[in-house]
């Protein structure tokens, strides 16, 4: 097989490490075969070389949350069956815009196994997909977990776009023993060929104030993914879920940056830090929490993105906690009309939750509130692959892994700015073709797209 | 060309002569070239002859208002690019039980369109199809006129669909002048390719009790119709706006038996009969009054499907007004959860409104208040092609007329449901293949039908 | 009876002369005895003089159209027993910012009947009223066309409030026969004490596009009121509604200008302006319109305030128009948290609709559409009396007639701003003590208010 | 001081013994003196003999768990200023009916302690009142929790009356850390003087299946109450909120019945009965539970009255948990429009949660599901008395306890129906006047009233 190798670019290999000047990132089908200096390195002949020099390279971006079907009523009707085709478009729109990898924590379950599958394969473009499918213990898209859609629809129609999501491992699961929620959730992962678990340490939407499951509960759910061999992680959205989960043992956690009304107490922080609990934190940017200040809704700015949430980023990072860049980007077509959010999504100046874009801001966010260059760089490439037990094959550009990467064109440890400046992004081995992406546009080429 | 006969069956030939005994009908081509007893028929050797001994023909079935596609939320996004395709289908439904032309009086004008000349270009099979396009003055399917689907939408769903069925002659006219509202119309009927106009008399929905347009207006949308050479139909809820679209001179009076809570008062029905304008009214059998009082919500008691109803059906049966078999009938998918119909569309034990059942509930119903046999047959088929100006063509088995018709097992004027007892349905001169109607089962296929 | 004497001040008596300087206002009683320059005065021995040099004596101000009571369903719950005594606090309010006379165009019945009758008697302080009870036409406070109060109370609450307004004549008349509506309004009018008939010739609220009653039943509205000796007015918000009260005999347009999406036709304006058929106009200044155009929500902007009212405003004003001096303006409590109009009620810089504030920016806002100052008086005074058949006891100072008029501090012809400078209100002969009104303050008292 | 003897009836004195025959209950003024057999009797002279022959005597009921003012909005608007009078009512129709003692578990701090000093301190009549005010972690009168109003009032209107209720131990609690939780409890017992703590184990309403406080929270409170001296109780509807509220140290379960789409696990059960932790249950006759399965909505069946609470109430009488007796009854006005239990309350053929009607039925319902008569004797009066810790006082007929009692016409044991036949109800020593109850009728007078 014939090598590649990326000659004369600083290479920034997501270990920590210092920056290797003028090196050279020998790639060898699918992965990497070596990362040295241009003095050191060793090219048979009939190597393919990409000129480097002036660039910079860097371990492809991972996403630690993203929904990459979080459909709007309209959309979730007009392309019923086509969710699949749907998944594949964000999938390429991450792509595009330098994260090779997306972990999908929330999404209907049989088209996402099957757009991970047709990327992870090969088969199609897109950024590799890790999945969850439903958050254990909420309700489906057509409940006010999500959208409620009131009287609007028939109830065979809700029913039937909510058991696409709910698989069993649903809202009603809260009524349960924790013995019964024990069987349930085993059988959910035997049967769903999920990547990880996630489940709802508190609820969603309306109901973000209540704890989802009791302690016994929460074990038992984790234990069941641990049994599986997956990673279990929890949407929290309180001190005491946050608490509770990490007493549960869950791997990682989704937004622990979210506690509503009170910081983070000092306690838990010390938890998080003392065990590097990975911390998947959804951060923004001084000019969004200015926007969200002025226009948003009351309960946007007391519960969502508000200052205590930016009081918590600010501690987590002094305190040296494990961060991972996070999005919760989505891509779904336009919010209702009345929705909360709406306003947020469609008018904030620099979007919030918008795949493609949201990541960008989050390096520059996490730059604003005082994280290292280097810190922010492995909480985008290293910590996640190391949160989701894939830093054997992700996260560094070291020989042996997936030679997934981009070369920028100016150094990203000078300016946050800098990751916006992607001169090719490869995956597998070699150079994607951006300006092609998405393959087949829907969401993306019409007017109902975010 | 070669000839056929259906010879030795009872012809009611629809033109209220009485019926001719072991008669013989012969068509050539697409039309009627006789109808004479079996005595006087001189078949030219070839002619292909049916058997119609023991059998009853008479004239295709006429409904004077179906909608052939009004669907409900959910419907209309699930199969938003596929209206023609739902169109046909439920002309389908409609030919199969014996309704060999309907009249459409409210849709969304493209699909309709489409659908139309392709059924009535024999591109496809199904109900000769007549059509209204919008109903001038109302507002779109998302609108409270129809479905108030609240925030559930962003509103570029709500407003793409409703310049679907709206076409510029939606609610906005109300505000306008007659003169403006003149030239509107003008315009929609010059660019629109309808077969006649509806307008609306009075509100619908929870508007019922409003007048639409002041009697000038009126006015000037018949005589638009008049001018580009089709008929005007008016939509009335009141006593006053039935009274105003008599004055206005509409050709046909839509549900002019809606009066809600007063019985159309004596002087307006005088003028109805005396003028014999054609009144298309939704009758109900005994059955469905019973259930209706006994379990509809208030509202439908009182001003839909109620006794003052009853009694304006009774009245007009007495007085004799030119009746026409009218349903209302629709396919629609399921109704949403809370829609004030839900109940009778669904749970109803004769359903209303459903495309396929409903005329022959009709024809009982007529006959259940006095309606004489013949007078029933006629109100189903020669009323019918009279009132949309199509005598020449339909309505009656008589020598230059479509060979539309029914060969029925059983006597219809012994007994109203022997209109169930169909033995063969043609259309343009052919028996048509019944068993395989629809023919691509879409709404009919599915758990979402109605 | 001692007499008093207003002397020295600059009179302008609202019979459209010019202004009489160092004049004499002598009163006798309740009325006024005579109005002439200082020279010609004759005032017996014993004459009570009040000093007016200075200052500037007019009519005292008369507002064809306010609603003392229009409470928020909140306050109608909360005050159900004490409508009486809010109407009379209103009453109090209007008369202290002198407005001496009130035409209250939409109440509940009862309390409107005693209060009126507190206030007219002289029992209670307050501006005089005169009163409509209901809209004929119309429903009650809890309905669509007021305030949609959902599922939020029982329907028991519902109706017993409702009741209070209906009086019968609610929105069932909608369904009737001219000839049943006849007999229905007779009855009301009959029975209620009221002071002049208000109906509704087009919708309220969301209903406002469509046409209320058939031509022939306002004609009967109208000659019932006539045939009781009492004026008749009509609500409209179309133009073809306000064409048809016109023909309807109406003799007082309330608010002509709304007619949402056009303007009002030549041909029309020409009618109001050759009959001089008296409108009641709500005027806003430049400020609101410029506060409405960048703030109100859709509906507000097209349809409530909009460019074509102001368009209205001037286009009237221009040709001549006998207009009122109309506010519209209310004391309701605060409106309910998503009410479409609650941005403008309570953000809005100069707030509309606003008792005792609304009526001096009437004022200002016909002089900024060009009104000539002097005729602006005279549609604050006059002319309302006139419009109302009252024109032999109001409107001006002239001997005989109510002693109702202020004393200002600036001459209001000069800038319309000094109606507002406002030294004494007289009514009935006696200056009140504006300092003490109102003089049992509830709404006005608390945080509730308006 | 002169003493009064009940003579000759048979006492049930509510100790568990037998009953005596032919006994003697001796009075002296608010106290029971003595209670035995005739022949043991020893009456002073003057002792005023109440003659009891044939008749069964009884301690006064009492109920753990009511609501003497559970308004629905618009009575809770309409009676805003009179708050305390409403509840005095209802304590009047609750003594009248024989229940001597109830326990107000969630109400409007302010005026319930003011009812219930009056009530206490002898000023009005009225059951003995002791109460806990608000639910702790639950939102207050006009939020999900309870009646949802939407967008109908203005929001300082929601925010005025929810004030009333929450105290500062609302919704907002839940937010907050076990330390911080801790606190505000403490505030809040140490300034509100009320009689019992009763907090969230779980939500309520539409949030009843999420657990509200985490273990420790629910300690800190548990810890809260008994650190000022009373007990302190819990509100579940979920197992796991059951276990957790047990594990937390509640002195009394409210409704543990209430547990879902599961019956009350068997360890959970073993607990509460190896404990004899006092379980207020709302128990349902057959005929409720009938009606309710034939007509209640969805929810209703599935999670409030269904079959899984009477599995519960079956096993917890087989196993012998100490259970009171508990209606949760209120006194509210009529429901509104489509509240969910509407149909219940209003329809059911013996009305749910009836003030002063649901003790009896709870009596006959615990005898349908096979308690001995004795056993439901004690769980009205004796186990109440015991859980609420004030055996020293109530409960029994025992010399030095509050002389509250009924006069029987019947044996109660004999049949629960029984319970019915009130020949006199004494509270404090004496008779009460039952014909004159409620003294002042309000909702109980009028057509707003339950």
């Amino acid at each position: 097989m014939r090598l590649k190798a990326i000659a004369g670019s600083t290479v920034i290999d997501g270990t920590g490490r210092a920056p290797i000047p003028d090196a050279v990132v020998v790639v060898e089908g699918t992965r990497i075969r070596a990362v040295t200096a241009r003095p050191e390195a060793v090219l048979p002949p009939g190597t393919e070389i990409v000129d480097g020099s002036g660039k910079y390279v860097i371990p492809g971006l991972m996403d630690a949350n993203v929904h990459l079907l979080l459909p709007t009523p309209d959309t979730a009707l007009a392309y019923e069956g086509r969710y699949r085709d749907l998944i594949e478009e964000a999938a390429q729109v991450t792509l595009r815009s330098g994260v090779t990898t997306v972990f999908d924590t929330w999404g209907p379950l049989d088209p996402l196994v099957a757009a991970r599958d047709r990327v992870n394969d090969g088969l199609v473009a897109g950024s590799r997909v890790f999945m969850a499918g439903h958050i254990i213990g909420l309700g489906g898209l057509f409940t006010p977990d999500f959208f409620a859609t009131g009287d609007v629809f028939g109830p065979e129609t809700v029913e039937r776009i909510n058991r696409k999501w709910e698989q069993g491992v649903g809202a009603d699961l809260l009524w349960r023993t924790p013995e019964e929620i024990r069987r349930r959730v085993r059988d959910y992962i035997a049967r769903s060929d999920i990547d990880f678990v996630k489940y709802a340490a508190s609820g969603h939407g309306e109901y973000r104030q209540f704890i989802a499951f009791s302690a016994p509960a929460q074990k038992a759910i984790v234990e069941e993914a641990h049994r599986a061999g997956i990673t279990a992680q929890a949407h929290s959205t309180t001190v005491e879920s946050l608490r509770m989960e990490i007493n549960a043992g869950a791997d990682l956690l989704q937004h622990p940056d979210a506690t509503g009304l009170e910081p983070i107490p000092r306690s838990t922080l010390k938890l998080i830090v003392d065990r590097q609990i990975p911390a998947a934190v959804i951060v923004n940017t001084d000019r969004q929490l200015d926007w969200v200040r002025r226009h948003g809704p009351d309960w946007m700015r007391t519960y969502v993105i508000n200052d205590t949430r930016d009081e918590n980023h600010r501690n987590m990072i002094k305190a040296g906690a494990r961060m991972l860049l996070t999005t919760d980007g989505f891509s779904c077509g336009r919010a209702p009309a009345n929705h909360p959010s709406r306003r947020a999504y469609v008018n904030c100046p620099d979007p919030l939750y918008t795949l493609g874009e949201s990541h960008f801001l989050w390096l520059e966010a996490v730059s604003e509130r005082g994280m290292a260059p280097m810190d922010a760089l492995l909480a985008a490439t290293r910590n996640v692959a190391d949160a989701y037990g894939m830093a054997d094959e992700l996260g560094t550009l070291e020989p042996g892994k997936y030679a997934d990467l981009l070369i920028l064109d100016a150094d990203p440890l000078a300016d946050p700015r800098n990751y916006r400046r992607i001169a090719q992004v490869w995956k597998d081995g070699a150079a994607i073709h951006r300006d092609s992406l998405p393959t087949a546009p829907v969401l993306t080429a019409g007017d109902i797209t975010t």
